[in-house]
């Protein structure tokens, strides 16, 4: 057992009770003194050139402050890539996709604003559009940008030994194809923007994000105004799950109209915009060819993934290959290949989400139990012999220091009963299980580290400044923990002012899994620094050595006499009347390649430390209506160290919501010419609380050597992992491997007839 | 001439636009989600035991979210000192002036609010008041509170040398007594609060305040929470001139309702409650007994002062000496005996104010005129002989570095035309001159340091976190002109966080003047450490030493080569891109005698620097009307170093108008039964700027060596010197020495009236 007072406990997260309380105040609750409503025209069709815009008539309405199209802008592009700049915030020149941001209205109330909208007049002239990106890839597809032929976004070649030769060398090799739908995010709050530009040509903005210096350079490019004017906020947000990393069309618009009119204007989406114009998850349809020797081993893969992104770049780009390095963390192979394709549609956009490519990851692992079977060996058995170690390389050359891979499987069969029911089970029962790894940190260039500033105040407690953005994670308290921790204050003792491009330093934001092990070291280096200086003045009045001097229950003593000790608060304010403030500063930047490049070099050591994770999912099929009940779920990561387990086991239900009972059994979207039909909640299945089954939760430890006391990522490889057991367990309770994701029961009861029939 | 690039430059305000358009948002203006109006039931009585308070009825009426009275509340005291701990927010046993918080209400809206008051039924026993400090200290008096018998609230006798000796050995001794009557600070911005209690238990305070560390300690005194959960801050302020530096029970009462409702809640004072419910200046009766040589030199004062302090202690026992201590910093003696009395009085609280005692020093200078007219010595000749010089030790012991009292007073006497002016106007017409001296800074103990972080953002521009409060003298910019001058780069490259509590470093406030010399002090050190980090890095790229090195116009260079430069942007960006944030920290302690105290020990030094200021007003007046037309005022002030000329010249401006113009023509209070009869602007005497004579001002740099660039206090030396000359010119007009300040026409019409009676 560790020696900690607060790391490694289970504690209440400092933000829980204004939450449940209904205190904690949203962008969306966000009053200015002359703020106006802000809303956005949205275009009706899928592709059409802009040919007029007639805005006079709205501008001309009594309350209406502004009207804005793209005409009014720079009509700068943005993308998250030099070579992916595809998007104006309010194109100029056509549209394409139904949703998509033509004008900004800025009125006196809501109401005004809505009939102000009314009143534009849009001349279109609409072109063919394409919603299947097999078929946008073809040469005679509609073009939906110029600059990309074949409607080919963006194409990550990657390539590792020799494929075909470990194919010959193979004793089995099989070829699948796997597919899966659109998903949302679906966050509880839906998405809202308020922006504030003063007389001074400073921009202020609220919105929920995941990373205000990510947002603060696309605004200040596109708007045309220096970056340190612009200074972005997060106040409380209702979850990100990776839809909130990049800048919105809406962030622009409304900065747009609080400039053109020197009032803040706030912009609230309603639920239907949230999911069509804010990000989806991609679509995919990935093919899947592995070989492995007698043992089960597996020795080559060939990996082919297309995936429908939509009408923009934003993300996707990045997103095009994270499941194929997912894949790479989790399993070993001698050679490899991958081409991953993004390629436009006339959809919105996808982008970044927290269960990166379930068609991807389902099918790798519905593929390995099927080569399991093959051999006779059992899954888990399949998945320990493929399983990464401590120690090794992936493929890409990324170093794995801390792995337990391993022992995730064998806690998480051990917990779930595997042995006493794989393969014996009554019918339409089924145990599957799923195994996934995750990234602690993607390169992030400059923005890649994070730096945290700390100070004493005269009654002994701290401010601790940091960007870490805590979007419903508990980065909040992790912060909270880490600095009570080094300092040998309480947690009360601790404020924290963080996600602040102004007041905080630079930090990469909540994207790809860094907080704590980025962020979260920032802090425990700032801490070390204030405690340094903490310690030199203690070690002056008790005259003793700085060396031997802990700090523990808001005490510093020489180790071992407790009793002897000087409270901090003492020591501060004794520094305070010698004339020294008490503060630290500390920074963390992680170990990465900077060579490494997304596309032309993905290769060398791609971040800090890698979790991972397995779910094992128990289910039971109804073979009349093809409804799942979930048993019992069972997820395991290895986490590294878990600084809060009661956040960790929060994390890892959410995960399972997320990953399987919604991304598996009832998540998806459905179309009719471009328009998603099933945008509110009503008709897109988010499971609530009450849909939930049993999950086990199993924390396992490698104390990663360069996380916070060893800590890496935690939840989202038990995300990814839930999405494949649930395919898997469906797959074995019904003794059809499905292909298509996620698992509906029409696909159930058309797989069952099907087996019925070839019977 | 300097060669700095923005110090000592005229430049406007980065606060100016948004001020002069409107756009700078007040607390008044501040909006939150679910925010609740508050109210305060005043005492109608000046003296009065509480019987019972019943509000029950005011609890009942629809809208009503809270009512508290002081049994709400611990019944804490609250004071100054450990030894003036006087003051309920919101008392339970009496009540002892008019206007006394009684009780608050928080209300969905302002009509409710105000319906709830006048519902809530306070039954007073009434007692016998006492209004003048003359009366309130005879044996008799009523007392009132009970603790500080004949209803003295402070002593501060100080005796250095012997008095006696020194009247003795004198050629010359006279003795005057003078008066002075209350006065108000009228900022242009009534006091608003707004108060936010979460359900974490923190507080989020918003005032116009002079020094948000000032307010949060004794409100979580008084609340009984930690300090670290009471955050205060600032947004634009509408003047303070030292009305705003300590907790007003307003700020008490909306914390208490936002307490008892969980909700936020607003409280915007009207211009009445401005009056009496926040400060007011002491009403002042002071006898100055002067022996001078053959020649004019003082050669001992003996000096008993009795001020009026209203019901409470707050800030008065500081004030008390005040006038005393800026007195033997602007003038020599050799033997000094001082006694200062505050007397509690049935009427509103009195405190700090930026003309520090307008009585007592005017009377000095009225007396010394009478001196020099006795002795044949010219005026502007009797100051340069008793003027401070440096390297001189005040009576109470504090170095004075730098000082140029005597160039003040020549530079304003030639720019005035003393010489072919004093003796030679015609009747009517008259010219007088004052001198005096302020404190940079008093001693505030462990808050009287100042601490600032500065960071670099990735555009080249940084962020000031700093403590310092701008109130409308400039402060925000003076941050912005020396973090821009000591990094090279330019003022629209620095953004400021100011005045927080939770984000900014401790820092004393905008009290006392210390601003520029503590608070601008460690935005210099923070500006240099950050310019260490940056010149490392721009050593090593430009291959050469860091001590050749300078940063100008957004460049670093070797000096003399500014053509190899390098931009400080790119080196920030290679530093990052190193894996290096670059940022600073920086504090300035001013040297100050820990061992001085106010009351006790007032002797050592008390702070950095003193200020230097002559002020000579020519005025016409009117003998058939008694109306006073100030035909030129120059102001000569010594401030060490100029950082913005452009805003000095504004604050002797508004100097001569808070000191002059209305502190010696027409502001005063006048009373019935402890009830102010003139609280609002219609009756009470504020210049506007349509009354203001012609100033000229003139700047003198005496480069104090521990002042940034040499600055010091600016303003204030002005403010009271102008009080000085504008009574010693209608003196000089009317050929009568006023003893009664403010000189309103009737007493100048009576003066003249006596004058050709006595003829």
């Amino acid at each position: 057992m560790s020696d900690y007072s607060f790391v490694g406990k289970k504690m209440p997260r400092v933000d829980s009770r204004a939450k449940v309380t209904g205190q904690a105040a949203f962008t969306a609750d966000l009053y200015l003194p002359r703020m106006l409503v802000g809303k956005i025209l949205r275009s009706p069709l899928p592709h059409a050139r802009i040919v007029h815009i007639d805005t006079s008539r709205a501008k001309r309405l009594p309350g209406v402050k502004a009207v804005v199209t793209g005409h009014d802008t720079l009509q700068r592009k943005w993308g998250v890539f030099r070579y992916t700049l595809d998007q104006m915030f309010l194109p100029t020149d056509k549209v394409r996709y139904i949703g998509e941001d033509v004008a900004g209205v800025a009125a006196v109330d809501e109401d005004t604003a809505l009939e102000a909208l009314s009143l534009i007049r849009v001349e279109y002239e609409e072109l063919p559009a394409v919603f299947d990106p097999m078929e946008a890839i073809l040469p005679d597809a509609p073009l939906i940008h110029e600059d990309f032929p074949q409607n080919i976004n963006i194409h990550v070649p990657i390539s590792v030994g020799d494929v075909e030769k470990g194919f010959r060398e193979s004793y089995y090799v099989r070829e699948d194809t796997f597919t899966a739908a659109e998903d949302s995010y679906f966050q509880a709050e839906p998405y809202a923007v308020v922006a504030n530009f003063d007389m001074a040509g400073n921009l202020e903005m609220w919105m929920p994000n995941a990373g205000p210096h990510m947002k603060a350079k696309p605004l200040s490019n596109a708007l045309g105004i220096p970056l340190n004017k612009v200074r972005v906020r997060k106040i409380a947000i209702g979850g990100a799950f990776g839809g909130r990393s990049e800048i919105a069309p809406g962030d622009f618009v409304c900065a747009l109209l609080s400039q053109k009119t020197r009032r803040p204007v706030k912009i609230v989406y309603s639920r239907e915009e949230n999911s069509i114009a804010t990000r989806q998850g991609h679509a995919l349809i990935t093919t899947i060819k592995t070989g492995v020797d007698r043992r089960g081993r597996v020795i080559a893969r060939d990996i082919t993934c297309y995936m429908d992104g939509g009408a923009y770049s934003s993300t996707g780009p990045i997103a095009t290959s994270v499941p194929f390095l997912c894949m790479e963390q989790a399993y070993k192979m001698d050679h490899v290949r991958y081409n991953g394709y993004r390629i436009y549609t006339n959809k919105p956009i996808r982008g970044m989400i927290r269960i990166h490519g379930r068609g991807f990851a389902c099918g790798v692992d519905i593929q390995l139990d099927r080569i399991a079977e093959h051999l006779g060996i059992d899954p888990v058995q399949m998945r320990l012999i493929n399983a990464r170690e401590a120690g090794e390389y992936t493929n890409t050359k990324s170093y794995v220091a801390s792995c337990a891979m391993k022992e995730t499987i064998e806690k998480a069969a051990a917990r779930a009963g595997w042995k006493d029911k794989y393969g014996k089970l009554p019918p339409y029962r089924g145990i599957g299980i799923g195994c996934n790894s995750v990234q602690t940190g993607f390169p992030m260039g400059i923005r890649g580290g994070s730096q945290a500033f700390i100070k004493f105040n005269e009654d002994g407690g701290v401010t601790v400044i940091s960007g870490v953005v805590d979007n419903g994670q508990g980065n909040d308290h992790m912060l909270v923990q880490i600095a009570a921790e080094e300092l040998g204050i309480h947690p009360d003792d601790v404020q924290l002012i963080t996600a602040d491009t102004e007041v905080t330093p630079s930090d990469p934001g909540a994207y790809s899994q860094v907080s704590t092990f980025i962020g979260g070291q920032a802090v425990k280096n700032a801490a070390a620094d204030a405690r340094e200086k903490l310690f030199a003045v203690a070690a002056d009045v008790l005259e003793c050595r700085v060396d031997d001097l802990v700090a523990r229950d808001r005490m510093i003593f020489v180790e071992g006499s407790p009793e002897a000790g000087i409270p901090v608060k003492k020591v501060v304010r004794i520094s305070l009347s010698r004339g020294k403030s008490i503060s630290g500063e500390g920074e963390y930047w992680p170990k990465v390649d900077p060579k490494r490049e997304w596309i032309k070099n993905p290769f060398g050591q791609m971040c800090g430390a890698f979790s991972f994770g397995t779910t094992i999912a128990e289910v039971e099929v109804d073979p009349e209506t093809g409804k799942v009940t979930v048993l019992e779920v069972t997820a395991a990561q290895d986490v590294g160290f878990a600084i809060n387990p009661l956040v960790l086991e929060g994390q890892f239900q959410g995960s399972v919501a997320m990953g399987g009972q919604g991304g598996m059994l009832t998540e998806y979207h459905t179309w009719h010419e471009g328009r998603t039909l099933n945008p509110t909640q009503l008709d897109y299945g988010v499971p609530l609380a009450c849909d939930m089954p049993k999950i086990n939760t199993i924390i396992v430890e490698s104390h990663d050597p360069d996380g916070p006391y060893g800590a890496k990522e935690a939840g989202m490889s038990i995300a990814m992992s839930a999405a494949q057991a649930y395919s898997a367990a469906i797959s074995n309770a019904i003794g059809v491997y499905m292909e298509d994701f996620p698992i509906t029961p029409d696909k159930i009861l058309a797989a069952i007839r099907k087996k019925h029939q070839e019977k």
